[in-house]
């Protein structure tokens, strides 16, 4: 019987698990929000013409405007961008783009409710509208990056159950530094970046198979796959100026966080390319570098985007960003992998972690050295805190650096924790042979086309060989 | 004669159809715009400055501003959308991005016009601006629901002339439920996906072809069309927010519009992937649901997307949507197929039938609830009629329901005759051994890559084995 | 020792030329920034809160929020609608997108110098904001034309040193035809499309390889190259108007802009479908033309689309550009190769090289006919000389006539000049066989899945027959 049982739960038919673990959870989330949610003063029919902020608003201020695009934008990167980034594997593009949409699709839901809940309650009721829809998103972007280390050696149970323990963890981390040290990360080089890197290199190290070679020819990609890859890598790049400033203070802030990271951004792709060529023996462009290091320059801008880093500073941050990515690909990810045991599938520490780090440190330096000098009044939009006198900048410096220590600490412990639970062999896990492998986890129609053509023609190839061989025989026979 | 004749007009070739055809409708389409059409008061340079409205209009105050952004996602949502959806069939991607191009093209030109007729004439002219652009793409959003249920069947003229006569008569159905009835449908679950849906599908009715099993080979995917067919899913499925909100009143409709469409797909999503898993006996996940039942939850949201039916209702929405279409597709079109005849290339009965008359439903029932209580001074925005207090709220629910029938009727009928005059032996309808195959309307080139190089080395092989057999053939004679 | 020399630097290898070219490049770029350039007013934390012009300027009307959303558009033009636009050759889509993205991000920052070096500096300083990025992304797809006519010749370097001269000298034409004689071209008819064009058509002059056959058999499309060829079509039609209003002046010229080049697409489509199946003598549309003249109208629009044009005029214009583009693929391109020598692998002179000069001949037309009576107060906006009483309706339009003339020596003389630099033998350019390939750049990782078993099957029976002639030759020598 515990045999029949075993057999059941580790199965990785996904027939009973997947829908009871989707059903569930929806179920979950509608009935959270029936009970918690509500429509905020800019989103309700009634609030928005009586609330006490917006008796004189006219329609055309309401904060969609000014957020929407934005909004819009973030959402390309989180669906498309993230989703197709990953289909670089040759037969794994399905569970790339599919997974990917269905653990988003999750984890907005869910991410609304656990930031809601951390970041105030109006009455008991959390209050939504565009700003908490960038914010879910936001939070779906770490989940995200976590996904790329566990790509390919994990079901898509694993990955939910994952996105429900990480999106708290999320918001829990989120609420400490934003509401309890005052940390400014506009674009989440801390909360988004690092946190979801390092606990998704904490979980599949956890995760380690020692037998992964035996799905290594699966591993890699192929000449299509490189190029959709290239879809999620442009919009990833094109809409990360959009995604830093999405929830900036609006006007300058948001203007100049945007105009920062498209500058760091193409400081980036330069030594990205430069260093791409110079580390291969023949010169050659990688694509896996292309595809990842070129965005590591949106990464380190996203806590000192929204201040007065300077076109000057961002393409000099974005500049160093790129050449550690690289740099990380290829020689830092096989050490990580034979000596650390840490399988990292998109190699997502040179893309988020590391640059995730550097965007902190840059951002706790660049807060030190803000002042009434360069920022004006606007000071009070970026460092509130600093402008109304209850902290030096040189002691905002110390806070961002402390709210990196915090993310890390978070996000290591997180993983180890999260890692153990998904290690239950309930979640029908792939085995080591059937990793990155669309046919486990979906239907996979055979191709008829040209090549089912090319089969036939090499069938009849063969079978007259066969034919002409067994008639030799026959007449060697015979002749003998 | 008459066979040379037979032969001219339902020949396949387009050489002389196609070309007439685009040529005379554009002119038509030149002239009648020449002698109708004029700019709006938001788009002259001369009424901006000097009309009645927009006398103190600040530059920025442009409407412009307030909708081009969302149309923008709703142009992508037509072309890169609709028309990647449907490159999953292996040998059909030219055709449906293709055809798609040139049916929303001609589409969005025809619709201004029919819809700037029946809208209000002004002094006998059509006024345009970005608002008109929006409904010009929602109409054409309507007749490229049609072409998913002929997908592959039907010549890119007789597409042409069903788009002729579909936007038509969907200007004659809008205007009835909007302008007639005061019907609600900013997202048109009514007016945009119970049309398409139920037209197309007469349509398709009429185009029955009892031997198309002979081309059942090529009416499938390969991996990488499925790959581009999830582009078209992604963009839909991100962009359907801001499609249900393109047209909604200014202000806190528009957000909550949003907002609501969000919530639908997100739950839709989740009750998909549990489905397809679900009906599957071995629990693996099904492409052509993951590509459209999701999408379910932004057509169930149209009509009440912009009511207060709160985010809980939503995802109740989404969730029953995405259900009923998995089931759709699983269970009821092949009983639509083999007992009613009704060949649906994309499955829209599925993605925009039921969820739309589901959403319409919804929506009947949400307007029919709605009190000065919940909306305040907003219901106004929402339910004019009934903020004026012309009709209750539960006689404007009456009034939804009642358009929904006549929707139902209009398209049903429509696509009756129009099924008909496309039976007309002269559009060069492909035969049922070429459907679903690009070659016909297209310069296809043969692939020269790695797999003329197996190719080669096929013939290689080939010619040895029969030189091979001839040499044996000589020998065995002579050693006879 | 000469040869050794002539070796390593005519060599492809891009080891180190592309390393020092992207370093050095970079380098200067931040120096340069460092030194030259600043927040302009909407962007800096304190001139905003303390500018002259924005003391009462809310933070809702930064400039961000007009401009932002048609960036973001022209972004994805840039690096998703060109890169992709070119991937349709079956070996050569890493180059294609992948060189596009390198050279796009380095042209977006020197024309930020350029442009902001030209445009009138602020004591010694060059002010950027949304609207320098803008004109940066747009000097931008100018070099991006003239690397549609050299695709699949040259080395990365060779692009990268063809970015740093046009560039420049496009930005020393748009300062003649912007500052000095006062043309209007929002959407750059002439200062993009027709300086871009010819500027590349003269660089491929000069660059002629009277063997290129030899690299023939790959300068060709597959099917599916074909279809992420259609991605970039699809976001270049339409993002189109986003790129013509982009900088027009806010309110009903930015609003006007967009929807007469909305038509003016519109209207093309439908006669490059007509042209493309009239032109074949079997009537099959050719993927080539869809891809490229049904975007002609976007650009013939480029001059007039902010005049106004009417949908009329602007329906008319689309439809001669998708005429006259189509036939410059069909006619004139075979007759540019073999009598002028010019290879032009993307066809640039029948989709910017015709099409500009046709929007700048309309642009010149639409500006002589200009009126008070028309435009009313508009006038100001559009055309602020004539508005003014500085010149006359028709002084404008010689004007405009006069720079295109300009525009065409300017590029046809830079084109010359910058043609011989990147003839030297030291930018490892490709040699005639190895053009149109991808390996010669980048790490092509061989396809592994379903081919690499045919090859094996083939392989197999590829052995069996020579065994078998083996063991026959044998056996007939024994028999003998």
């Amino acid at each position: 019987i515990k045999i029949v049982f075993t057999c059941i739960y580790s199965s990785t038919n996904m027939r009973l698990k997947l829908p009871i673990t989707c059903f569930i959870l929806q179920i979950i989330l509608i009935i959270l929000f029936g009970v918690l949610v509500q429509y905020d003063e800019d989103t309700d029919a009634k609030k928005h013409h009586h609330g006490n902020h917006s008796k004189t608003k006219p329609d055309i201020e309401n904060d969609f405007y000014y957020r929407y695009p934005s909004f819009q934008d973030v959402h390309v990167m989180i669906f498309v961008g993230f989703g197709f980034l990953m289909t670089f594997l040759q037969r794994y593009g399905f569970s790339s783009v599919g997974f990917n949409f269905l653990i988003a699709a999750f984890s907005l839901q869910w991410a609304t409710l656990m930031q809601g809940f951390f970041h105030g309650l109006h009455e008991g009721k959390i209050h939504i509208g565009v700003e908490s829809m960038i914010n879910a998103d936001f939070c779906t972007g770490s989940v995200l990056i976590s996904f790329g280390a566990v790509l390919g050696k994990t079901s898509p149970v694993q990955l939910l159950f994952m996105a429900v323990f990480e999106v708290t963890l999320f918001a829990v981390n989120e609420y400490i530094l934003l509401t309890h040290l005052g940390t400014r990360d506009a674009g989440g080089s801390m909360t988004i970046h690092t946190f979801g890197a390092y606990f998704g290199l904490m979980v599949t190290r956890i995760l380690y198979r020692p037998n992964l070679d035996k799905s290594k020819h699966k591993n890699c990609s192929v000449y299509h796959s490189d190029l959709f890859a290239m879809i999620g890598t442009l919009y990833l790049w094109m809409f990360w100026p959009s995604f830093n400033s999405a929830i900036t203070e609006h006007g300058d802030p948001q203007h100049r966080t945007a105009m920062n990271t498209y500058y760091s951004l193409a400081a980036c792709t330069l030594s990205t390319y430069a260093m791409s060529s110079l580390t291969a023996h023949d010169g050659k462009l990688d694509m896996v570098h292309i595809q990842n290091a070129a965005l590591a320059g949106g990464v380190a801008a996203g806590t000192a985007g929204e201040m007065m880093l300077t076109p000057f500073g961002s393409m000099i941050v974005g500049f160093l960003a790129g050449i550690i990515s690289v740099l990380g690909y290829k020689y830092l990810t096989p050490i990580l992998e034979n000596k650390l045991k840490i399988q990292d599938t998109c190699g997502i520490h040179n893309l988020h972690g590391m640059p995730g780090v550097l965007g902190a440190i840059v951002g706790a330096v660049t807060a030190s050295l803000a002042s009434k000098e360069v920022y004006g009044e606007g000071l009070e939009k970026v460092f509130p805190e600093v402008a109304g006198g209850h902290r030096t900048a040189s002691y905002q410096g110390g806070v961002q650096a402390i709210s990196l220590a915090v993310t890390l600490g978070m996000a290591l412990f997180g993983g180890l924790i999260v890692g153990f639970i998904l290690k239950l062999p309930i979640f029908g896990a792939p085995r080591d042979t059937t990793c990155f492998e669309d046919s486990l986890y979906w239907e996979v129609r055979k191709p008829q086309s040209h090549f089912s053509y090319a089969e036939k023609k090499i069938g009849t190839s063969f079978s007259i060989t066969v034919l002409f061989y067994k008639q030799f025989l026959w007449k060697t026979n015979i002749s003998d």
